[in-house]
């Protein structure tokens, strides 16, 4: 099942999409629905950010070859994280499928993306077993953690390396019953591939992260986890067209451009 | 004028208070509300966190007396931030006024409260100038910042030490129309008088932290801002009772009971 959330004129409503068709509901994929008889084509809708987000978890760094080849370039060695310990990003930064990331005037050059599976609850958990963990997620969605890599080594936090406003773009959509080990991240700029790897060859699977979390935190319905990037993510620069397809869920494509 | 959330029997509401007594209202302090002719005797009602928080802002270090004792506890040269660069925190970890802050049980010792003022954001904001910052806070409450140092040092961020359930105790309610220059934060353990300080007295005062924050991130309703903490917090375990007052705001109050 996909679930989308979009806006028609000025009506804003989660829908299900089939066949290129969105049937809009009441409520919401987290309390419960009911289906309506409004539908509308996929084509004729703005796709928003797919649901009303609540704690934003980013796993950070949970791909070793990620991490390798960030580490050459600083010429450092790399790290490894020895435990799955949970970070946070926020949700003002959140944009959808399409819309623009604002590059801020005094960025630097190396202003990146970063192609990511997102999990999104539908539950409340805590203290969930690994076998179980699974249960708690409503479906899956892709993200784009932009970065601006200057400002993510020298200030203390990364509140502005990773949350200025447009760095996370997420969508198109939720699909639901996905098995997450057969994905494939493939992420392309200005329509050249840039970057592939397979989604589950994380440090930490998703399993271990919801268990180790949920022996501290109760995850909420809404609240989402991003799972961290693979690979070594090149510059982007306004005018570039940006694209992460993930198997099974789509495409989330932006356009960057300059900040004012 | 004090705001407060509240419970009684299952309705949970806005409301104001007025010489101890609560006049229930519909709507909310941020997207306006209408005052109902329904009273309570502020005794008689459940106090709840005091707003549906949005983004957790946090500070983080913000007073130069906790750095060097901090620091100097640990046998190292105080390292005081160069800039005001924001921190996060976690909404699962809030509770309210009255509530049970609960010490896991692989916690260790080095378990302690933060007395902080808490900027409670009333209106959207970008770009907005030093000069008019305090337009946009809607009023002021109290929060403790409860640590678990030993993760705090330890683990890759500062999820459970800082995140953990129970972990961010806040109320008892919201003020408007405070200067919070002219605020004393007083810390009691177990009716002793643990830290006293002024509130005022930061590194990076809260107009600096609304100002450069909003160079890069849009600021919403709902939003908060936790200002850090003075002092030298002492350890707390299981039946122990932790206050934080403010001047012109109220007292918080907690009580520690052991997790199972």
């Amino acid at each position: 099942m996909i679930w989308c959330r979009f806006q028609v004129g000025k009506t804003i409503s989660y829908g299900i999409i089939e066949n290129e068709v969105v049937t809009q509901v009441e409520g919401d994929p987290f309390e419960g629905h009911k289906l309506t008889t409004t539908k509308h084509p996929l084509s004729k809708v703005k796709l928003l950010v797919p649901f009303v987000a609540g704690t934003f978890y980013c796993v950070g760094i949970n791909y070793r070859d990620h991490i390798v080849k960030m580490a050459q370039k600083r010429g450092v060695e790399p790290q490894f994280p020895p435990k799955p310990d949970i970070g946070y990003r926020a949700n003002n930064a959140l944009i959808a499928h399409e819309e623009k990331i604002v590059k801020p005037k005094d960025s630097g050059e190396a202003f990146q993306y970063e192609g990511e599976l997102v999990a999104v609850f539908g539950k409340k958990a805590r203290n969930v077993p690994k076998e179980k963990a699974l249960d708690y997620i409503l479906g899956w969605t892709i993200g784009n953690d932009v970065s601006e890599r200057t400002w993510q080594r020298n200030d203390r936090t990364m509140w502005r390396a990773k949350n200025s406003d447009t760095f996370k773009p997420m969508g198109p959509w939720i699909v639901t019953g996905l098995d997450y080990r057969k994905m494939t991240t493939t992420i392309r700029l200005n329509d050249k591939e840039v970057d592939r790897f397979s989604t589950s060859n994380m440090i930490f699977d998703v399993e271990t992260y919801i268990s180790e979390i949920t022996k501290y935190i109760t995850i909420h319905p809404g609240d989402m986890m991003w799972m961290g990037t693979d690979g070594m993510p090149q510059n982007m620069k306004p005018g570039d067209k940006v694209e992460v397809e993930i198997t099974g869920i789509g495409v989330l494509r932006n356009y960057v451009v300059a900040g004012e």
